[in-house]
């Protein structure tokens, strides 16, 4: 097989979309602004990456992609959530996401405090419902257990607490890893993880997809942090240079922007190497590999 | 069965307390200030009334109150993280709790925000995993659905938008109700619904468990509200005539401290003859409703 990844990440970004807004409530259910406020946020121009990566791993583990599709867009709640709360002024404060006010700055502090609460809990309601089938029911407690490891205290919140205390430390190669693999890491390898595990991957073969999970969410970091480096406000959809003007730590700022490329590089080819294995060769994993290592967001 | 009251209250709060001691991830994990503020929050005096409230349920409807215990204890979780959120400085700004400083003074802000989430979180990560059976992985799954509604934006949540929208608007008997029903009487009710669940109450029987519960919901809120106009600072743990001040939409200011009374007492005897029906006469339910009638916090 090979793949159009424009036009099949068009598709499947279509397909997503039209499943959160089926998911969400709509907007004149009652209280009306905190829904007007969740469907603003989600519906921001997010590139669904974590629910196209859900379909892709239950498709490579042999399974309807369909079936992962609203588990996907729990998933893309919850990162919803926590972009949100990232962006809060007692956090890092950020006025501009993909080019358009943030939350807080929409609305207030207060609701976008409880739209994300509101989204996070959502994620967890629509894990708890789909797949619907009667047989269905051991594999959605499963995915709760999943992703709410990936996304707690051990997880991305714990990132989150680590890289506000890391911010301004200095350079720390182990903590910059811990902070990568919890923050974006864990909830993109429970994507991948998820969807593998809905396609019927068990056992050794799940271990593998969610290794390969794994090493897709530091491909994804690394980027990242290189495109804020050398990224315009145009493709960012943000101010560039702000993690640096901050002090974060990142990946060219511990290793400076050659050897972080060089990673990437590096990365990329150990994780197609993976995806062929995983589902042979030229498949959406490789293609998505592809997209994360070259996106320009 | 007669129950003496308070040595069974001391005996499940002990009980309740080890579990979540349990539950919780050690102070000593990473990172280490977010664990430590979780159980800064968690252990903080509170009564215990959701999990106690999930045993007796599971216990009057013929289960084993012991299944109840840690989910019981994911909607302390749950609603720990819901009084962390409602005292940020962009809600109800309050700067204590049950006699202590709340999470954002005693740490700072953007930590109460990351310890609500965490705790919301592990409140699904509990509810995935327990009751532990292979056979219980559908009631794990149904536990995930129904408390995800009861706090989400429909629920919790969308009663907390209403109660920021209303304060200060003056009188209004329905929109006290929509805010009461979800702000605290959907986390009741679905403690009493997910306790008669875990003890095999289905179909109609589930269904009057959950009436109980929405009953029970609204009598904790209308002693809440009482008890703000008469409690002292020592006994509520907080500056009594808070609500008022703040222009709060209450009982006692829609309808006036004595209606409010007349109002509690009805539906007491109400809920004692619905618990004696559900779990014979003289049980746990009905001591319950007594105890929330009474209560002095």
């Amino acid at each position: 097989m090979t793949v159009d990844v424009g036009a099949w990440l068009a598709d499947e970004r279509a397909t997503v979309d039209a499943a959160l807004e089926r998911l969400l409530p709509a907007t004149d259910a009652w209280p009306v602004r905190l829904h007007e406020a969740m469907r603003y946020a989600v519906f921001g121009g997010g590139k669904r990456v974590r629910p196209i990566l859900a379909r892709a791993a239950c498709r490579a583990a042999g399974g309807d992609p369909a079936r992962a599709l609203e588990p996907g867009c729990a998933l893309e709640l919850i990162h919803t959530y926590s972009l949100i709360h990232d962006d809060l002024p007692a956090l890092d404060d950020d006025r501009l996401r993909r080019g358009r006010p943030t939350v807080h700055v929409a609305y207030d502090e207060a609701l976008a405090i409880l739209v994300g609460d509101a989204l996070l809990t959502e994620g967890f309601a629509v894990l708890a419902r789909f797949p619907e089938g009667d047989d269905d029911a051991a594999l959605r407690a499963e995915a709760c257990r999943v992703v709410a490891a990936a996304v707690g205290s051990l997880g991305m919140v714990g990132g989150q607490v680590e890289d506000l205390e890391a911010t301004g430390a200095g350079p720390d190669a182990g903590r910059l890893e811990r902070i990568h693999r919890a923050k974006t890491g864990a909830l993109l390898a429970a994507a991948v993880e998820l969807g593998a595990l809905i396609g019927g991957a068990g056992g050794e073969r799940r271990r593998e997809f969610l290794e390969f999970g794994c090493g897709l969410g530091l491909l994804f970091q690394i980027a990242d942090d290189i495109l804020d480096v050398t990224g315009t406000a145009a493709s960012l959809g943000k101010s560039p240079g702000k993690d640096a003007a901050a002090g974060k730590l990142t990946y060219p700022a511990v290793f400076g922007l050659d050897a972080a490329r060089r990673r990437l590089a590096e990365l990329a080819d150990g994780l197609g190497r993976a995806a062929a294995q995983l589902e042979g060769e030229g498949g959406v994993l490789d293609a998505l590999v592809g997209y994360v290592a070259r996106r320009d967001r």
